[in-house]
C-alpha cells in the first residue's frame, strides 16, 4: 500500500509542517485509518468520526502540548491519539495492555488530563489555566472540547459559572452534534439547537450571560472556517467560547444514519459501515435487556411505576419502558444528581421509582442517595447495570465501588442477582408496595446465563439467601453473578467438601443463614465483582466480629488498585476471581482444612 | 403578655383567615419570635429574617400543604415551621429531641422534602410536579425556593435543565439576597446582580432561554408586591421562575450590616442584635482555624500551595488564605465537583491543592475524587472539616461516612489527626513535595484540646501510628480526635492493662504496628467518630483475616442509622462513643480478658 500522508505524522509537529491546502486529504485519511480499525478491532466510532476536522484543526493551530488540550468523556479522541505518535499502536486500542480507549496522562503529554466520565473537562482545564497564571505561563491556551450532551450536566455548568468570572485562557469548543450516546436533552439543549439551524443569538445569549465572549456557530468538518476562527481565537485572552456544529458519524453513511447504533457498533464492512452478522440466537439476553423488559411487564399492571435514567435509554434499556410508557420514563441527559432526587420527589408521592444508572455513574450522585434518598428512607430502587469490571471501556467505567460505598449507608437494601431470573423476581419484589426504603440491585455488563429467562414471577425476600450446594468443610459465600464463576470451579472439585451459598443480600445479611454457616464450616471464602476493601467480605467479618465467632475468613474481589481495561476474563483473572483461580484457592484451602486420611 | 396575631395563627388555614392589610403586622410579629428564640437558643438567624414575608405570602395565597413547598436547604425555613403548627415547640429547635434546624419530613406534612445540603429543591419539586401530573393532580402548584448561592449549583442547574421541557406545575423562587453563608460568586450571580440594580432582563435572559416564564424582579418585603404576583402565578401552569430580592438578616440592622456573622450568631441582645460576650481566651482553637492559620504559614514558604473551597470559606477557616494569597485561595461557590476536578487540574501542573470542604459535602464530588483524582495520582490534599458527629445541624451534616467511602478507593490516604498538633503536622509533611497522591485528612467541627498548639513542624511518616499508653492485655485503636475520648477514660481504669494507639492513617494502615498489636494482646477495641460499617474497624478485621490472625476485635463507632440533632456529647452518648461508654466497654473486656487473680 502506498504511503499515506498520515502515514508522514508522527506528532503534531509534523502536522503543523503541511500546507493548509493539504489538510483535507490528511482528514479523508484519518477518517479512513479510524474506520478501518474499529471496524475490524471494534470501539467507538461516531463521536470520533465527527471530530476529524475539529482534531486536526486543534492540533495544527495551537502549540500542543504546550497549549493544554482536555477531552471531555475521550471517546471522541481517537484521531488525537493517532495524530500524536500513536497511530501505529492504535490496533491495540481497547486491548489488554493496548492503548485505552480514553486519552490518559501516563500514555502520553498530549493526554493531560485523564477522562471517561463525561463533563470534566472544563473544571480540568480551568484548574490548569488558573495553574498557568500563577506560573507566570500567560500566552498558554487551555482548550477543553465537551459536547452538547455532556455541556448539559451540571459539573459543566460550574465550571462555565467559575470560569466566567476568571481571567483564565480558557477556551470552551462545544462540540454541539445533537447527540450523545442517545440524543439530547433538555432545555438548553433546546437553546442550542436554534443557533444550528441560523438563529443568531443575540447578545444576551445564554453563554455572554456567564461572561465568555461567544463564537460561532462554525461548520465543524470546514477546516478552512475551523482553522481561521482558531487562529483568531488563540489570540485572544480569557474565556472564550467557540460553538462547533458537527455530525456524529461524519464520513460514513450508515453511521451518520444511525447515529445511536453506531455510537460503538462493534464488527463492521469498512468500506459501507455495514455491520457484521452477529449471531445472537441462542445466547442468552443481556442483564440490561432483562432488567428493561422486565420493567415493562411490570409497569402493565402496577401504574405506580417510574423509570429515570440519566442519559443511558440505550445502555440501561429504559428505552423499552419509554417507547411502552413515555410518560412514565424520563430520560434527564447527564445529571445523575438531579435523577436521584427527582425520583426521591416522585417517591414522596406514592410511586415506586426505578432510577437505571451505572454503577461507575452513581458515584456521581452519592450524596444524593445519602441525604434526599436513604435518609428519608424512600422507596427509589437503584438499577446499577455495569456493576464490577466492565472489561474494554477500563478503569474510569469498573463498577468496583458500589458495595462499599452503599453498604456504609443506613436504611439500604443492597441485593445482587446471581442469574436473570434473581434480577426478574427481585424487580418484581420491589414493586408490590412491601418495599419500605431505598434498594439497590447491582448487576453486570452483557449477558447472563440462562435462555428460560422469563419464568413466573417469584417474590424474594429482602435479607434471605440460599444454599446452592453442599458440603462439610468449606463455605464459599457469593454475592451476585460472579456467583457462576463458583459453581463452575466446584464442578472440578471433590465434591460434598465445599458448599456454596447464593447470599443474594449484602444488606440486610441473611444473619440465621451465616448463623449456621460459621457453626458448621472451618473456614469462609467470601467473592465479589466489587473492591474487597469495605466490601461484602468485609461484611461478613463485621458480622462475625460482632457474634464474637473466630472463624478463617478468605475475602476474593478486586485488589485495591485501579484495574485497567481488557476482556472482562482476562481482568478476572488478574483479579483473581475466574474460575481457575478460585478454583485454586479452594484447592489449597481443601488441602489445609481437610482433616489427615488417617 | 397581650397576646400577638402570631399567637392566633395554628396553621396556614389560620392565616388565611386574616385581612391582607394585616399581614405587615403579622411579619413584624413572626420576625420579633424568630429573634427572640435564635437570641437564647441559638441557631440560624439571617436567612429567616430575610424571607419572613415572603414565607407568609406563600402560606397566604398557595393551599399548602395542597400545593407542595420545597424550601432549598431549609435553614431559612424557621417562620414556615413556626405558622405550620409548630410555634410552641420552636424553642426546642435544634436540640435532641426537640425540632430539627431544617425541614423534615416526619415533623410536619408541611415539610414535603427534608433538606440541609443545598440545590435539591429544584429537582424534588420537578419530582413531585410530574408525579401530580401522573396523578391527575394537574391544579396542584409545586414551588421550589431556592437561594442565589444555591442556584449556582449544578446541580440546581440540572433541574432547571429538565423542568424547563416539561409540563410540570413549578415555579422556581429565587430568594436573592446576593450571599449564601458567604457572598456568592460566579458567572451567574453577576449576571442576576444586574436584575437587583434596575436592569431589566431581556426576552431573551437566561432563566428564559431554558424555557421559563420569568417574573420579576420583585421587592422581597413589600407584601402587596408578593402576594400579588404569587395570586397570577398561581394560576399558570408550567414552568415559572420568580426572581425575588430580599435582604439577609432583615430587620434587625446588624444582622443586615454583617450578614456573615449573622447566619448563625450565637446568643445575643433580641433588642440590639448585640453579640453576648463569649470568652474564648484560655480555650482551644478550632480545628477549623488550626487548618487556616497553618495553611497561610506554609504557603508563605511555599508558593506551590493553592487552596480551594466550595462557598465555606468562614466555616473552613480557608478565609485566611483568600485574605492573605487571595490570587492562590479559590472560593469556587456551591460547586463541590467542580472544586475536586478544578484541583486536579492544578495538580496536574505542579501544585499541591488543599481542597478545604466538610466531610459531609464531599459526599457531592465522590466520582471526581475517585475519576480525576485518584485514579490519576494526583496529589490533591482533601482537609475534611466537621468529620464525624457535629452536633446541632444534625442528620444531614453528619460527617459519618468519609472513612468507609474513601477507604475503598485505590491510591488514597487518609489521615485523622488526634489534635492540633497532629493536624498541623500533617498538612506540613503533605506540602513538603514528598506526597505522590491523594491524602484525606479528616478532623471535627469544634475546638480542639491544646493550648500550645503553634509548636515547630514535624514531619510524619504515612501510614505510621503510635502507641500512646502501655498496657498488656487489650489493645485500643483510636482514629482521629476521638481518642481523646479513649485516653479519657482511660485515666479511671486499672492502669498497665489496657494499651491505647493512635493509629493516625486509616490507609495505609500501620503494619508493622498492626502486626505486634495482634501479637501482643487477648483481645483490640478498635473506635472511631464514623460509621462501622466499612469503616476503621473493619480496616483493623480484614488486615487481621487477610494475615490468618484469629483475634477478637470489638468495633466502637456510628451505629448503622441516621443520628438525629443535638449536642455533640449527647450524640456521642447514643452512638457509645463517649468517655462514659468507652470506660464501661473497656471494663466490661477486662473482666473477660483478665486472668482469674489466682
Amino acid at each position: 500500500m502506498a504511503k499515506s500522508l498520515l502515514d508522514t505524522i508522527n506528532s503534531p509537529a509534523d502536522l503543523r509542517k503541511i500546507a493548509p491546502e493539504k489538510l483535507p486529504q490528511l482528514a479523508a485519511d484519518l477518517r479512513k485509518f479510524i474506520i478501518e480499525i474499529v471496524a475490524t478491532k471494534e470501539g467507538h466510532l461516531g463521536a470520533s468520526l465527527g471530530v476529524v476536522e475539529l482534531t486536526l484543526a486543534l492540533h495544527y493551530i495551537f502549540n500542543t502540548p504546550e497549549d493544554l488540550l482536555v477531552w471531555d468523556v475521550g471517546h471522541q479522541a481517537y484521531g488525537h491519539k493517532i495524530l500524536t505518535g500513536r497511530r501505529d499502536l492504535f490496533h491495540t486500542n481497547r486491548q489488554l495492555g493496548g492503548l485505552s480507549g480514553f486519552p490518559k496522562r501516563s500514555e502520553s503529554e498530549y493526554d493531560t488530563f485523564g477522562v471517561g466520565h463525561s463533563s470534566t473537562a472544563i473544571s480540568a482545564a480551568l484548574g490548569m489555566a488558573l495553574a498557568s497564571n500563577l506560573k507566570g505561563e500567560t500566552a498558554k491556551q487551555h482548550i477543553a472540547v465537551v459536547g452538547d450532551a455532556s455541556i448539559s450536566s451540571g459539573m459543566a455548568f460550574e465550571g462555565l459559572n467559575h470560569a466566567g468570572v476568571t481571567d483564565a485562557n480558557i477556551l470552551i469548543i462545544l462540540n454541539d452534534n445533537a447527540i450523545g450516546i442517545d440524543p439530547s436533552v433538555g432545555a438548553l439543549k433546546n437553546y442550542l439547537t436554534k443557533a444550528r439551524v441560523g438563529y443568531k443569538p443575540k447578545q444576551d445569549n445564554i453563554i455572554e450571560a456567564l461572561n465568555f465572549k461567544y463564537f460561532g456557530p462554525v461548520d465543524g468538518h470546514d477546516l478552512e472556517s475551523l482553522t481561521s476562527i482558531l487562529e483568531e481565537l488563540k489570540g485572544i485572552k480569557g474565556p472564550k467560547f467557540l460553538h462547533v456544529i458537527t455530525t456524529k458519524g461524519k464520513g460514513l453513511k450508515k453511521a451518520e444514519e444511525d447515529q445511536v447504533k453506531y455510537h460503538a457498533p462493534g464488527k463492521f464492512v469498512p468500506d459501507t459501515g455495514e455491520l457484521l452478522p452477529y449471531d445472537t440466537k441462542g445466547l442468552p439476553l443481556k442483564f440490561q435487556d432483562v432488567f428493561g423488559l422486565t420493567l415493562v411487564e411490570l409497569a402493565e399492571k402496577n401504574e405506580k411505576i417510574i423509570g429515570i435514567t440519566p442519559a443511558m435509554p440505550t445502555g440501561s434499556s429504559l428505552k423499552y419502558m419509554m417507547d411502552a410508557f413515555p410518560e412514565r420514563a424520563f430520560d434527564v441527559g447527564i445529571a445523575e444528581q438531579h435523577a436521584v432526587t427527582l425520583a426521591a420527589g416522585m417517591a414522596t408521592r406514592g410511586f415506586t421509582v426505578f432510577c437505571a444508572i451505572y454503577s461507575t455513574f452513581l458515584q456521581r450522585a452519592y450524596d444524593q442517595v445519602i441525604h434526599d434518598v436513604a435518609l428519608q428512607n424512600l422507596p427509589v430502587v437503584f438499577c446499577l447495570d455495569r456493576a464490577g469490571l466492565v472489561g474494554e471501556d477500563g478503569a474510569t467505567h469498573h463498577g468496583a465501588f458500589d458495595i462499599a460505598y452503599l453498604r456504609c449507608i443506613p436504611n439500604m437494601t443492597i441485593f445482587a442477582p446471581l442469574d436473570e431470573v434473581e434480577l426478574r423476581n427481585m424487580l418484581y419484589s420491589a414493586q408490590d408496595g412491601t418495599l419500605k426504603g431505598p434498594l439497590a440491585i447491582r448487576y453486570p455488563r452483557g449477558r447472563g446465563f440462562r435462555k428460560e429467562w422469563q419464568l413466573p414471577f417469584d417474590k424474594l425476600l429482602i435479607g434471605k439467601g440460599r444454599k446452592l450446594q453442599l458440603g462439610t468443610l468449606i463455605a464459599v459465600l457469593s454475592f451476585g453473578s460472579v456467583g457462576a464463576n463458583v459453581s463452575a470451579a466446584l464442578k472440578d472439585l471433590p465434591q460434598g467438601e465445599i458448599a456454596h451459598y447464593d447470599m443474594r443480600f449484602v444488606k440486610p445479611l441473611d444473619e440465621e443463614l451465616l448463623h449456621e454457616v460459621m457453626k458448621t464450616y472451618k473456614a469462609v471464602v467470601t467473592i465479589e465483582d466489587g473492591v474487597v476493601k469495605g466490601g461484602f467480605g468485609s461484611a461478613i467479618m463485621e458480622f462475625a466480629q460482632e457474634h464474637h465467632i473466630q472463624i478463617p475468613i478468605r475475602m476474593l474481589g478486586l485488589p485495591d488498585e485501579f484495574i485497567d481495561h481488557g476482556k472482562v476474563e482476562e481482568l478476572q483473572e488478574i483479579a483473581k476471581i475466574d474460575v481457575e483461580s478460585i478454583s485454586s484457592c479452594l484447592s489449597n484451602l481443601l488441602k489445609k482444612y481437610k482433616l489427615p486420611d488417617a
